[in-house]
């Protein structure tokens, strides 16, 4: 098994970053050097998954202020690339808000890395019994600095011996869970069982999934969670066949600024994303995130520990600790 | 808009179909002139449809009788080429009963037509309030002889000068939703908007969906149904968001001889469906249906009226009326 590039890092003068539209068949790696390339890597998904965003975010701002662009006007620019996960909200103010934006950017990363390894291991211990684990999206290696959230459970079971099986979603309409997540657990000795995402509720049903564990763009106070499109079919379906379901993510995803789900602005994608062949005058309706409740939630896994119901009160302890 | 051109039809020397697998890009008529064609075409989904495929069933044990093959040795290869829609084997097994195969497999394809439009009048009727239905893959004028089964209380709606749009998933893995339902509403000039399948629950809790309708290709005798992977995620949805969720099939959809859902057969297809670009070393898990269970239909909409809860009693009334 080949160890992976970083999913993003800073070459000294510029972001170099997996290009994720073309994995599985090229593993390409891209310079950014402006912010306008940093924008453009963002809005088009050549980098996407809400950590590893917040930290081209960072990077970028800290490109802006080389270059001597106004500070406050590219955060903005750069947080408006997109509107869901705030990971990219928190990480740009930070780097912003920092006497020297590219150090903090450099340590955020650094953190990223760090508390995946903590969800990781809180996560292991929350599902030591787990072997089968069902999983929507990307949220590993390639959307994180480091092992990931809710596959930073899976790396750490796996690296400490334990046996695990992932079924991922294909997660249309741009397949993550198809060309990344099969890809990286493949390539990291992982076993994983590929699945449309319509087949969840059947994988549910035959009884051998142990958990469905799933990332997430933004929490709300309450618990309420905006995560990849058809994460809420995965919960309201595990609910009805009694399967845990773990919300995995950092404690920056979580903010206490959105009371409720109802409050999450939801991306809208182009249906072109969707069409593939299907004629232009056929209207699509392609938002890019849902919301699960949190009435739907088992555990939320964070770098502090796992969060559990009810949330409003454990999020603003954990947020105050 | 355009007339399609008949799902299937006889044309005195052959078994004349649309090849679905080319829609919306090509039009294309095949004939069929053998019976390993016709197995060929149903195994490959050059013809699909619960319905259709049961006609072509029919016409492809005339095909065999006329060339002189043993009959019933040519029922069991054409029942065989797809395992859980039962409509092929009751097509079949009718044709052979016949004292002429061809004579009996027209009157099929003549009696699908009524069913269908019995349906959609049913449908309407039930539905009279609802102007946003949601459906899954098609069971429309591709599926049937008619206007088909779920779609039929569509286009019952739309010939009635009722208002109504159709919230249509995309299927994957092959897509019919996109590519046939889409394709053949566009063409009627029916209102459609197409999502992916992993959207239906976000649809759902918009409020704005009136009904779900789907198809079914084995219902058992408790009222468990079989239909398209991701038909039960559909129904879970449905039920958590308090919408109505209907079947919609001919009774011949019916086998009481299959006591539950339990009892029936899942077709598994090749994972190559839905790799798509992924490596070959990823393991898939491809089941072609899923089971619905009785306790999450509103209602199965026949051409003999609607069935209720509890449904081993209103399947047996209906079967043995």
């Amino acid at each position: 098994m080949s160890e992976l590039p970083p999913s993003i890092e800073w070459t000294g003068d510029a972001v170099r970053i997996i290009d994720q539209r073309r994995i599985p068949a090229t593993l390409e790696l891209r310079s950014l050097t402006t912010v306008e390339q940093v924008i453009d890597a963002i809005e088009t998904l050549a980098v996407r998954g809400a950590n590893v965003i917040g930290s081209a975010g960072a990077l970028g701002l800290a490109l802006g202020v080389r270059a001597g662009l106004d500070p406050r006007l590219t955060a903005d620019r750069l947080i408006a690339a997109r509107p869901t996960a705030v990971n990219l909200r928190v990480a740009v103010e930070r780097a912003l808000a920092a006497s020297d934006p590219l150090a903090e950017a450099l340590r955020l990363i650094d953190a990223d890395r760090d508390e995946c390894r903590r969800i990781g291991e809180f996560g292991r211990a929350e599902l030591a019994d787990a072997r089968r684990i069902l999983t929507h999206c990307n949220t590993g290696k390639l959307a994180t600095t480091g092992w990931g959230t809710a596959l930073g459970v899976v790396y750490a079971k796996h690296e400490a011996g334990e046996p695990v099986t992932v079924v991922a979603t294909e997660t249309r309409p741009l397949r993550q869970g198809a060309r990344l997540t099969a890809w990286e657990l493949a390539e990291s000795g992982i076993d994983v069982e590929l699945i449309v995402d319509s087949a969840a509720a059947a994988a549910l049903a035959t009884g051998t999934i142990d958990a469905v564990i799933v990332g997430a763009d933004r929490i709300a106070a309450n618990g309420d969670t905006a995560n990849k499109i058809g994460t809420r079919a995965l919960a309201i379906a595990a609910a009805h066949e009694g399967v845990p379901f773990y919300v995995a993510a950092t404690l920056n995803a979580i903010d206490v600024s959105t009371s409720t789900g109802a409050a999450i602005e939801i991306e809208q994608r182009s249906g072109d994303e969707v069409r593939d062949g299907v004629a232009a005058s056929v209207r699509v309706w392609n938002p890019a995130f849902d919301v699960t409740p949190a009435s739907l939630i088992t555990g939320i896994i964070t770098e502090a520990g796992i969060l559990r119901p009810p949330f409003a009160a454990a999020i603003a302890e954990a947020l105050n600790a």
